[in-house]
């Protein structure tokens, strides 16, 4: 094949706040959550975020099947009804995309631009992918587990159908999945219908849709998204670290009525309670902070219990908003493991991990000169 | 309330085509249906385009009534119950943003920035709003009905909710829908939980989400989605044409596999046929052509029956690609009246009723140099 020759490929640095035609055209197909969707503890289809890198697939279930293979004693084959048949796991799940966050980076690598909302919390049903493992037996030296998708596309210059990698020991931790439904509904095309990976704690690229086969390998995955994407680099020459577990996040519900263009929030001086949800993927949450002053001083949320150790858990603050004026309003995760977000985040070349606090802006005044419903005026 | 006081506003002309953060506010929240989704009659929820003009509201269904009033004899406060209880009716409907195809144009409006496909075609299961509307009973001198939904937010500096009318004559038409249900489900949040208006043909701005009033006047609704916005006009001075009714578009489900950024196209040498749906909400579609020479020629597709006088008819089309090199497909759709797409858009100043034809661009050629998927490697 030709080299790719477009203008501005995945990954050129853009210098401006705007967003280029191409990045246009990640952005109206791929969706992040709204955030007044944190309300629901469980995302409903249709809200959880969505990226999807190349076309989603037409899978026909019917002649649908799932092959293990590489490097073990016992080749599988499975059916859609072999894997339904299997022992049955719900789990809620938070995932979020590694790349959240990107379109705040200044320069900003070019790629799908995200806010700070491409998150999402389903409840996943499944089998668990270690007994299926066992039952292939993995010949001495297994190292990886290759996980390919059906959906194929050009990356990078590459031709190719999504894959990950995960290590034999990630792969087989309990909570990893071969989830058939969401929220208890069979999977809808955009979430990897028939059959897709779930890697609780795990950024969303690890999570691989419209899964086609599972190979076992006795060496380091080269793939293109393993290899080459989702590292955390400064430069093209830095090796870098991959991208795995999620880093901590807060996010609020932004309060009072929006601006429909800049999403300015209006709010009636009053005493307001905050709500929204926080995870990581790295260890529990442990604090959530509010400040009300753009992160000069802070107020610990209260932390409501999660419904999974893999999902978000909900919080609650107060803000007193008696004083009309503008204020900008941030939130600020802190994990077990004492990992907390940047008031600033540090850049990196892929735009990934980015865990910079939210920052909402509120305006507290009277919201006079509003033109009342038509059933008001009846 | 102070003038919404922002460096842009909604409605600013753009110069450059590229996106100012204030679009991607919307860009991120709102999505439109990726290309490949074309592939199903009844668009799967999460798939369907979706534009919230505010947020999207919390409505508990337990205490939730619909009030019809105003210029009423009988007015009436529906339960979701009571609704439930009347005759359903179910039919497959097309929707389309009427600002689709907005960032195609130059300048460009600041708003929602639509490529070509914010649209969906969906079962919406509801009852008739003609006999409720009777049963009400109009008074003499009734002319329109204000729709009155449960979403606020500011926009044009006026704190609304969001509104919107149609005569009495157009509310009355058997097609028109208070809808409960979409695709055999309940409405999730983003599509009007627990109540919407469908009205078919229209563009989607008509069917207004989370109902809570239905109010009769004997008057021109002058509310600000109303008699402000959702008009075609070429400068603020020019009143302007009330947008309705869907023009003619058809799309096309992009052949090949896609460059992840760019979304260019590639095809090997090969006989291709191209498969689309195409929709008017003015008359029925009666032509689809499709073009491989970006409009010079084109050759007539073969059009499927549709599914409800108001949903998207199927077309296909073959295509000889065994001629490696770059193409641009165009697609083009008539209605039964004569309305037709332009190959270059007519500008307008608020990008809305856009339906210049789909360009997709296309490589063929050889897909060499590859990466081979793991289980290949095995």
């Amino acid at each position: 094949m030709e080299k790719v020759n477009t203008p501005r490929a995945a990954g050129t640095l853009i210098d401006s706040p705007d967003i280029t035609p191409e990045e246009l055209q990640l952005a109206v197909r791929n969706h992040s959550m709204p955030l007044e969707a944190l309300r629901y503890p469980i995302t409903p289809v249709g809200l959880h975020y969505l990226l999807i890198h190349f076309d989603i697939p037409a899978v026909d279930p019917n002649s649908y099947e799932l092959a293990l293979g590489g490097g073990v004693r016992r080749p599988l084959r499975l059916s859609l009804d072999d894997i339904r048949s299997r022992p049955a796991t719900t789990l809620a799940v938070t995932l979020e995309c590694a790349g959240n966050g990107r379109a705040r980076l200044a320069p900003r690598p070019m790629s799908q631009p995200w806010l700070t909302e491409a998150v999402g919390t389903a409840e996943w049903t499944g089998t668990q992918l270690a007994p299926i493992l066992e039952e292939a037996s993995p010949e001495d030296g297994a190292m990886e587990v290759v996980f390919t998708g059906l959906d194929r596309g050009v990356q990078g210059g590459v031709d190719q159908l999504y894959e990950r990698s995960l290590t034999l020991a990630d792969a087989s931790r309990p909570e990893v999945l071969l989830a058939y439904a969401i929220n208890g509904r069979p999977l809808p095309p955009q979430h990897g219908f028939p059959l897709r990976l779930i890697v609780p704690g795990w950024y969303g690229m690890a999570h691989v849709k419209w899964l086609r086969s599972i190979t076992v390998i006795d060496r380091a995955f080269e793939g293109y998204q393993q290899a080459t994407a989702y590292h955390h680099r400064q430069s093209g020459d830095d090796a870098g670290v991959p991208v795995e577990r999620m880093l901590p996040r807060a996010l609020m519900v932004p309060p009072g009525v929006p601006d429909f263009m800049t999403r300015t929030r209006f709010v009636e001086p009053s005493t307001q309670v905050i709500e929204g949800r926080a995870w990581s993927g790295r260890a529990p949450i442990t604090r959530v902070e509010l400040s009300a002053d753009g992160g000069s001083t802070w107020t610990d949320a209260l932390l409501e219990e999660a419904s999974s150790p893999f999902a978000w858990r909900r919080w609650t603050c107060e803000w007193d908003a008696s004083h009309a004026g503008d204020v900008e309003l941030c939130a600020r995760a802190t994990d077990a493991a004492g990992n907390t977000q940047p008031l600033e985040q540090d850049w990196n070349l892929e735009g990934v991990q980015n865990n910079g606090v939210q920052r909402v802006r509120v305006v507290v005044g009277t919201v006079a000169g509003r033109q009342l419903p038509a059933d008001s005026l009846a």
